[in-house]
Parts: C-alpha cells; sequence; structure tokens
C-alpha cells in the first residue's frame, strides 16, 4: 500500500465536491420553482395580477429563508472541504446523510408556502425548522468525524481553530430546537429567528475563512 | 498567517464558479419547462396541434429573451472570475445575491408567458423588467467589489480596463428602469427593449475580452 | 497584449464544458421527468397498473430517442472541446445557440408521448424532426465556426481530419430534413428513422476519436 | 498517433465524470420532488396536517431506498473512474446506457408512492426492483469491460482487486432478481430487502477503497 500522491487526492476530493455543489446548485435553484404564476382567468375575477403576487408573500419568505439557509451551508461545506487533504468511506456517508437534508429543503419551504395565513401554520413553520434542526446536526457530524484527531486535515491545519469552529458549530441544532418549540407560540417568530440565525452564522463565517489562510 | 499558494487560491475560486454554473445552467435550462403541452383531447376540439403550437407565442418569446439574459449574465459572470484571483466572504455573499436574482428569472418568464394578450400584461412585463433590473444591479454590485482598489484582481490587471467596463455595467440598471416604464405604455415595446438591451450587452462583450488578454 | 499561458486556457474552456455539462447533463436527465405515474384510483377502474404503464409506450420511445440524441451530441461536444484550445465571444454565443436547441429537446419529446396514436401525430413527429434538425445544424455551425482555417484549434490539429469531420457531419440536417418529411407519411418511420440516425452517428464517432490520439 | 500525455487523459475523464457527477447530481435531488405538499383546504377537511403528512409514508419510504441506492451507486462510479486512466467511445456509450438507468429512477420510486398500500402495490415494488436489477446490470458491464485485460485502468491496479470487486458486484443482478420475485410475496419485504442489499454493499465498499489506496 503505497502513499497517495497529491494528484490522486485532488482528484478524489475535487469529485465528492463537484457532487455536492451539484446537489447544493440544485437544490437552490428549484427553491424558485416553489413560485406558482396565478391564471390570468382567476387574476381577472380577483382584483387583478398584483393582488394576487402580493397575496403569496409566505411563498417569498419561505424562499428567501431558505435560499439563504441553503447558500450558508453551501459556503460552510466549501469551507470544510477546502481544509480536508483525503476522503474516506464513511465521509461519503455522512456527506451523503448531509446531501440528503439539503435536497429535502424544498419540500417544508413548500408546506411554509401553503400553511402560512391557515390554521396549521405553527405546524408547517415547525417542521420547517425541525428539518433544519436535522440538517445542522448532519452538518455537525460531518465536521466532526472529518476534525477528529485531524482525521482528514492536513497536517497544518490548526487544531485550536477548528475546535473553535465546533463549539461554534454546536450551537445550532440547539438555536433550532428552540426557533422549532417558538413555532407553536408564533409561527412568524419561529420563521424569523431561523431567519436572523443564519444571518448570523452568514456574518461569523469570517472565522472559516482561518482554514484556508492558514 | 501565510500567504496562499498558487492551488489554494485556483481550489477555492473553482468551486465558487462550479456551484454559481450549475446554478446559471440548471436555471437556463428549467426555462424550457414553461412550455407546456397541449392535451390530444384539446387539439382535436379546437383546430389542431399547430394552431395550439402557435397560440403558445409568449411562451416562446419568453423563453428566448429569458435564455438569452442568463447565457449573457453568465458570461459576463466567466469574465469576471477568469480576472479574480481569489474569494472572500462578502464576495460568496454578493455572489450568492446575482445567484438568487438568477434563480428567480424563470418565474417572471412564466408571467410574461401567461398574461401576454391578457389585460394584465403590462403589469407582467413591468414585473419582468423590474427582475431583470434588481439582477442587474446584483452583477453590479459584485463587480464594483472585486474591483474596489484592484481587491480581488490580480496585480497584473489593467485598472483602467475595469473602470470603462464599470462604467458601461452601470448603465444597465438605467436602461431597464426606463423599459420597465415603456412596459405601461407598451408590453411588447417593454420586452422588445428589454431584448435589445441583451443583444446589445452579448455584442459589446469585445471589451471583458481584454480581461483575458491583458 | 501577452500571450495567453497554459493556465488561462485550461481555465477558460474548462468552464465553458462545465456550463455545457450542465446543461447537457439536466436536459437528460429530465427527460425521465417526461413519465408521468397513473394514479391509483384509475388504475383500479381500467385494467390495473401493468396495463396503463404499457399504454405510456409512445413516452419510453420519446424518451428513449432523445436520450440517445443528448448523449450523441454530448459525446461530439467533449470531442470539439477536447481538441479546442481557446475561447473567444462568438465561440460563447454559438455554443449558446447549441444549448438552447438542447435544452429545448424535451418539449417536442413530451409532444411525441402526448400525440403518438392520436391524429395530430405526424405532426408532432414532424416537428420532433424539424427540433433535431435545428440542433444538428447548431452543432455544425459551432464545429465549423471553431474549425475554420484551425482558429481555435492546437497547431497540432491534423487539419484533414477535421475537414472529414465536417463533411460527415454535414450530412446530419440533410437526413433530418427526410426524416421530417417522412414523418407526414408515417410517423413511425419518421421516428424509427431518427432513432437509426443517432445509432449511426454513435457508432461511427470513431473517427471522433482520432482527434484526441493525434 | 502519439502516446496521449496525462493532461489529455485528465482532461478527458474528467469531463466524464463532469457529465455523470451531473446526472448523479440532478436524479438524487429531483428525487425529493416526488414529495407532495396536501392543499391546506384538504387538510383543514381531513384531521390537519400532521395526519395527511403521516399518511405519506409510503412516499418517504421510497424517498429513501432510491436516495441511498443513487448514493451507493455514485460512489461506486466515482471508485470505477478513480482507477481508470482513459475512455473510449465504448466506454461512454455504456456509461451513458447506466446514467439512462439512473435518470429513470426517480419514476419507479413515484410508482411506489402512488401504489403502496393499494391494489398493485406488490406490481409496483416488483417494477421498481425489476429497474434496480436493469440498473445493477448497467453497472456490472462498465466494470467489466472497463477491467477486460486491464484495458482502462493503469497498468499499477491490482488485477486481482479488480476481479474480486467483480465477483461481489455479479452479486448484485442475482439479489434483486429475488427482491423483484420476492415483491409479488409482500410488497414490504421485496422493498425491505432492496434496502438491505444497498445498505450491505455501501458497507462492503471498503474494498473499493483498495482500488485508490494502491
Amino acid at each position: 500500500m503505497q502513499e497517495i500522491g497529491p494528484n490522486e487526492v485532488a482528484k478524489e476530493t475535487t469529485r465528492v465536491e463537484a457532487f455536492s455543489d451539484g446537489v447544493y446548485a440544485i437544490s437552490i435553484t428549484l427553491l424558485a420553482f416553489n413560485m406558482t404564476v396565478p391564471l390570468h382567468e382567476v387574476a381577472e375575477r380577483s382584483g387583478g395580477l398584483v393582488v394576487l403576487l402580493a397575496g403569496q408573500w409566505p411563498t417569498y419568505v419561505a424562499f428567501l429563508v431558505s435560499f439563504l439557509l441553503i447558500l450558508v451551508m453551501w459556503i460552510n461545506h466549501h469551507r470544510l472541504f477546502t481544509a480536508i487533504r483525503r476522503t474516506d468511506d464513511t465521509l461519503l456517508i455522512l456527506n451523503g446523510f448531509l446531501l440528503l437534508t439539503i435536497t429535502i429543503v424544498p419540500f417544508p419551504a413548500r408546506l411554509v408556502s401553503e400553511y402560512l395565513g391557515h390554521p396549521d401554520e405553527s405546524m408547517a413553520v415547525a417542521v420547517y425548522n425541525a428539518w433544519v434542526l436535522v440538517a445542522a446536526a448532519a452538518s455537525n457530524l460531518l465536521w466532526r468525524y472529518a476534525a477528529h484527531n485531524n482525521r482528514l486535515f492536513s497536517a497544518s491545519t490548526d487544531p485550536k481553530l477548528v475546535a473553535s469552529i465546533l463549539r461554534w458549530y454546536a450551537l445550532g441544532p440547539v438555536i433550532y430546537l428552540v426557533a422549532c418549540g417558538l413555532s407553536f407560540v408564533s409561527p412568524v417568530a419561529g420563521l424569523t429567528m431561523n431567519f436572523v440565525v443564519v444571518i448570523f452564522f452568514a456574518l461569523s463565517n469570517t472565522r472559516l475563512q482561518g482554514l484556508i489562510e492558514e
């Protein structure tokens, strides 16, 4: 059993990234297909196109929150794989599980679009937040596996930086659990909390930047 | 904090491009899914397939304008990233905002398909042009951020060339604002203006070519 | 104006290929979404699932012909870009036109699925073959532009081999024109001819192989 | 006819992988679009959102089995192309056939979603397992072609390891044939067997790992 040369490594992680990028890119693009166009016959009967488009605001909210969520999760994935030097089967499976959670996101997004403003809106937002909790957990799992004893990172990766990122990420599932409960008090608050958290993670990504600049 | 070697840089921008290419490619391909096939039972009752297909002309118009728009925006993106030597978090966020505007394009395109030739056609075309205005603004933002003090470009990039491209691009949002207003006078004129502008930007891309040949 | 180094060239054509691969991959994958699942209530009333699935044979025929068509066109595209050493704006536009023809293929494929076995079947198959003719013409255009005076090929590309490929490709549009006319005599014959031609082009691709091995 | 340099080889297989990755990524992502959102009016009439979501369990089962199936088939494809050093036309055609089987997977998955719990459920699961059998056969074909006399592998690839992988893979079609028959006895058992086999193949992938580490 030989050492792996740098070319094989590059090829290996490149392909996992290509596949993952594809899944993220398709999931994020398909979000926009949850927006439906009101039929022109309906628009003529009920106050015109503008009124109908404005009435679809839950769809735009669900789109925005979900787009930002997938974007931030992709940026994190991108950072992780910048640091990763090799892959193994467990990583591929854990990465697969994370991708599964991503591909499903448009489904709870459609739930929120359909139910916001209707009797079951709390449940719809709770399902949405519960699913984001699962996705955050999957992301945590992948990071922890790769980081354990610097398993898949290069020797030059700073263990302290990684440890600080891991502590930070561990907050995600906890916060989303609170957001999930909050949805039953107020669905709008539950969704807003989700949105704020994603923005917050997006802005705090500068820590991850360090992984590359090390 | 070390200097980034050429490999890391290549890897970094490569992945942002791969993700972006995916989003552009999926958005442009899904445009064709706005074309619906008339049911054969309907065709038998109402003059045959040819008549029904011809009656769907607004769908073809919306497809053509949108396809060309996304293609030209992808070419510009491609040019920008040929010049870019590194990425940072702000760039990823701004790039994410640009991608958001791209993924939504098929939605106003469906609006135009549904409403052209019906009472709300002016509003549908105005929404379309307004959205293209947002996309042009997002593209401007990304270019300006990357170009500011040559921030993310290599040292050899010609600042005068970049400045001339930026001045040129700044026209985009202004022209689309006019096209948006024009839609209320005549939706066909509003759409035609959009189309002409895209063709014009496509043909004037030779300036961008310089960015690579420098 | 400097010479372009090998890295820039690789980056340039790589990204055009990545975008094109995306469009081909999405178009070919979405073909399978023309297959609809009969509702279980309908199956219970009308002879069961097997009978209903068998009755959808036009969908499977349209899928198979279109899948093979896009696959062979992708292989040709792949061969062309293996020989190409640089891109320019005209190439990007011509490549965009070819991609436009590819993204639309699922639409005439749905037409064939819906109309085969019904009054307008000749027209549906003729539209399908006419569209393949447009796609073949777009492919010809791209090859001719790249090959003209060895414009975008490397100096080591054999001009005689390229000329022989171009002569061979020029047959495509002519044959599809005949297939288009044949559809009005017999839609099944028109579709079969299309299928046979694609198989034939697939098998004759060994000539293209030479482009790489030179 | 010259020897192919390492760069051309890399470019060649890279592009086949990119196209294939695209097809796998899109197919696996579109699986989630089989999940439909119950309309809020229906939910109000019939016990609420939770009851309706729970009633869609066959959709989740079909999703899970199919997601894991495509993921494991992608991992295998990834391993195969890590070992492959060059491509030829037959490989491209065989790879195309394998991709055809992958793109269709969401269709039998929708069949299972629609029919599980209804009269034709055995037939739906049998069709699903039969299709997986075809996909497994296509995968076998590709491996056998590439491995025959080490045709497309590098000289350093261990023929014994490859032979052991081929023997192992040959089991796939046989097992799926049994699963197909089992579906008529019990659809749940047929689906469970499929699931167990995929898990089993996923876990046994460590053998494939050897292909890279050689």
